[in-house]
């Protein structure tokens, strides 16, 4: 039976792989980097570094690189379900090839996903669509890894949740339609637009990083108001520079303590 | 200086440590292990055995046990702030003292949290507020970890979110309140009365477990109406066995899609 894992690979870091990743790791044949085109190119790169800090010295292994299908994620990030739909039916197609030819019966085949799997991923989803067309058998398991939102409130030293309180992670397209109801602590991520800026005039703390975990991180943090133009500019300034940006960030809203 | 480590040790496999929270671990003079009662002396001796299992063969380290101060938690786990007050003060009396008189100038001390510090958890807050009253100095990091949330996803092989969907984290006291307003996804955490019982007749699919990455794991998901008995069943049974029990689920809703 072929194997395949999904491994989560924490924010950046290669230091945050747990012990269960790294295992997973070194128990992998074939790994499948699916590259999203040039801009994403160091993504690729900073992957390849992980499997050569990580994999013993002269471990037998194979990459094979793919290109995923590009989705058009300008639009920011939801109410494009249908177009999620063919966009994910592709990448399935791509999935089911790349596990039935390159790898053997009883090998084991892995994807490494930034951040945890669980968290705006798709390949637990693809993969149970690959299983449902049966042109092609695995078992798989999962292996969490550091969220690009744990990853966050740890370099800012702050909780996610205040006590006995909710948290709601959601997208930017989301915010900008309206703060969430119900909750004074959003995690924000999938913001192309920095919808962040829309509530510049409120009692709000943001807590804001970028690349976080690597050499390139960035963080900035305190009441929205003076904040966000630092972080629209340090953002726009970084992307120029890097041709792509990762970025999160926690709003913190204080109603009635002002 | 003092330097104090808050480390996320993961759900309870040790093998859910990362590299970081290792290095972390072995950089450590005195561990504090905060004990709350007998009924939790389990999970002191997963951290004494993790530990063990973690630090180099002839390693010089201390633990110093400390008595939590109980916080009653019968009460299911919000609307009792001013309780927690009281509560964290009486913690960070006990933190300060600790620190003030178990770790010498130079030296570095860890409080080892179970799942990722950020997350229903009050260490962060503790620490922040030792070094307001000003008796003690110190400089600390956070090294974040493997969440009971993200494990227990992982373990059941799907996503917190679905696409370009929100997804909320909250306590069983505020589910039993009403499901919350504009997600359909809830992960709910510190539940002591099973709150999603009330929800036993609504199109929700629940993902559940308990003790998870641990030997003694429990698992169960599918349809609320049919798996709610068999939980509470299994719940019970592993509670008198065990004496204490860590459960988290995720709530799936389902709305529109009968």
């Amino acid at each position: 039976m072929r194997k395949i894992h999904v491994i989560g690979i924490g924010a950046g870091d290669p230091d945050q792989l747990t012990l269960q990743a790294v295992k997973a790791l070194r128990s992998t044949d074939v790994f499948f980097v699916l590259d999203k085109g040039e801009v994403k190119s160091d993504l690729t790169r900073l992957r390849r570094d992980m499997l050569e800090a990580h994999m013993p010295e002269g471990a037998s292994y194979r990459i094979v690189e793919a290109r995923d299908p590009e989705r058009d994620r300008g639009a920011g990030g939801a109410a494009y379900s249908p177009a999620v739909g063919d966009w994910r039916s592709a990448r399935a197609g791509i999935y089911e090839r790349l596990i039935a030819e390159e790898l053997g019966e009883g090998q084991s085949g892995a994807f490494l996903v930034w951040g945890d799997p669980a968290l705006y991923d798709s390949t637990i989803a693809i993969l149970d669509e690959v299983l449902e067309r049966g042109g092609v058998a695995f078992e798989y398991d999962v292996v969490p890894g550091i969220s690009s939102v744990a990853a966050l409130v740890a370099r800012h030293r702050t909780g996610l949740n205040r006590v006995a309180r909710p948290v709601q992670i959601t997208t930017g397209r989301r915010l900008s339609e309206g703060f969430p109801e119900g909750v004074d602590d959003v995690v924000v991520m999938l913001d192309a637009h920095q919808a962040f800026r829309k509530y510049a005039d409120q009692d709000i703390d943001i807590y804001w990083g970028a690349y976080i975990g690597t050499p390139d991180e960035i963080l900035v943090s305190g009441p929205i108001a003076e904040a966000a133009p630092r972080i629209e500019r340090l953002r726009a300034e970084a992307r120029e520079r890097k041709g792509w940006i990762m970025d999160t960030y926690l709003l913190r809203r204080h109603p009635g303590e002002r």
